[in-house]
């Protein structure tokens, strides 16, 4: 009998998606960061799950505070990419029969702390006894549909643009799970990048604002993966030419002879945003993401060609469709 | 360190509802069936979110198909308490590697099969791996505030009322996970009701838009407790001179020497709803649920004194406030 192992998360994803029957009137496509029902106002009301789980989620040196906060994170995340400003929070709680009730406490804690930070608090939820922790997020949004910005309207010509330099956060990983060091001077912004990761619910929501974002994704499975879905749900390819690597990220690599590239395009938990703007807005949809104290930074162009290239010093090489992965055949960070 | 084993769930919960900031426009109070958020059209957007766990929710015997199904009616019924109208379901599952491809796939079709059999769709989710099977639910639905019935209004004076007979999902379960036999005219009946619950939509929806109802809860964590929740969300008692016992629980019950009270009050799983309704418009509204085809039962009154009692051939004892708790002291079924 085949088990999932090796199958990947996103089968097992289409495997539920072919099982289901499917309503002639879905806003938003399956598959895409969020879910949407129509409501009468012609408003969308935006849903969104995801859970953390505590044997594969939870890294080393990480709080219970900061593990719930993060299972926020990861969630708005997806609003911040569709630029849908979370209304409410609802949680579901797997707790296992070993943890203190100081842990609930932080966990209580952290998920206020997620909330607050992006706005908005947490409503309700349930509690369940689990062998793992599972932290299980559910946020509610609204947004017009002509707003919402989906994976699938980037055009040939189009800038593609992330909202931060990537590398920090797979690098932090790579201390708290194996132990890597790093100079002091690095090594607090790499573990933040680990531990505190943002969800850029400020930048999406300007993004989706000035009307010439095209397709938006996070990168919580990868930069790499990010551009191939974008690539997939837009029929369309990428040429990256300024790869969008930390200083930092560089300085790490190098200490460990790791190649930044790797860590920066296929890491994942990376909570920057990935996004296709037209590019008559360019510089218009750049400043304004700065006025909000954010930064976009150009890295592409969208070509009509299906491939997703990296050039660098004259020399063309292609962007893999690997990222973070639950269930996939390299485990993932935690096999 | 104090552990959460033996605080139970609904401490657990209060553990974190300790350390929420809160919203003062918090249209249903924490703790309730359901959340909800004010729209602007003076309607709420209703959320519910809760999910079942392989090793502790899911009874030898029950297919893939029925806990996924399962998963879905144990939020929809929170939703029929409610009377609100499920509008949109997202899942967030979490997989062990163990599990076969073919699992998921039932797992696929039975949460499909839930939705639909509510008159909703699947529209979204997540895949996580996890140690256990996790099936986290939420869904999404519309309702006007002076529609939503909550665990508060309940009214000296007032009929106790419950959606149908208790103890037959009580009795499946000991069937199922202690082995105890049965005959086959009643096996069907008791299995039936521990795999295929029901939510109790269709007469939840009716009861809400009577206007009698004045306080309204499901029996997911047992009969008693329901009684107990509405007594103090309400802060009134109840009389029950006429338990809602089934007679293939008295059969069953008598077949072991187990208390068919016992499991009619204390047992959990059950997804009858407990509602009070206003003695004036009884009749009436008793007549509406038969209409759709369901039926309503009265066990009691309500009473100003905030004690539980029930009254059977002239004796008076009191109902426990103990039920069905995830990490309770008893530990549940599952310990």
């Amino acid at each position: 009998m085949s088990t999932v192992e090796g199958l990947g998360e996103r089968k097992i994803i289409e495997i539920i998606w072919e099982n289901l029957d499917k309503t002639s009137d879905m806003p938003v496509p399956f598959g895409d960061d969020v879910s949407a029902v129509k409501l009468e106002s012609a408003k969308l009301a935006v849903l969104k799950t995801d859970m953390l789980v505590g044997c594969t989620d939870i890294p080393p040196r990480m709080s219970y505070w900061q593990a719930a906060r993060k299972a926020i994170v990861m969630n708005v995340s997806d609003f911040a990419a569709k630029g849908v400003k979370p209304q409410g929070i609802i949680v579901s709680l797997g707790i296992p029969r070993s943890l203190s009730k100081k842990a609930v406490e932080q966990i209580g804690k952290g998920l206020n702390a997620g909330a607050r930070e992006y706005g908005t608090f947490v409503l309700g939820g349930d509690t369940n006894e689990a062998r793992d922790l599972i932290i299980s997020i559910a946020v509610f949004g609204l947004a017009k549909k002509e707003n919402l910005v989906l994976r699938s309207g980037a055009v040939i010509g189009d800038i593609v643009a992330t909202t931060g330099l990537f590398g920090l956060a797979s690098a932090g990983l790579k201390i708290l799970t194996e132990g890597l060091g790093a100079s002091q001077k690095i090594g607090r912004k790499l573990l933040d990048a680990a531990l505190m990761p943002k969800a850029r619910l400020r930048e999406g929501l300007v993004l989706a604002k000035t009307g010439a974002v095209t397709a938006s994704i996070d990168s919580s499975d990868g930069l790499a993966w990010s551009l191939h879905e974008i690539s997939r749900a837009s029929n369309v390819g990428f040429m990256i030419d300024a790869p969008p690597i930390a200083l930092e990220t560089y300085e790490f690599a190098k200490m460990h002879n790791i190649d930044p590239f790797e860590l920066s395009f296929y890491g994942g938990e990376e909570y920057e945003l990935v996004v296709t703007v037209d590019p008559k807005h360019w510089r218009n949809v750049q400043a304004k993401v700065s006025h909000q104290g954010g930064r976009l930074i150009k890295i592409g162009q969208v070509m009509g060609d299906k491939k997703i290239l990296l050039k660098e010093r004259g020399q063309v090489a292609e962007i893999e469709a690997r990222g973070y992965e639950h269930l996939g055949y390299d485990g993932g960070r935690d096999s």
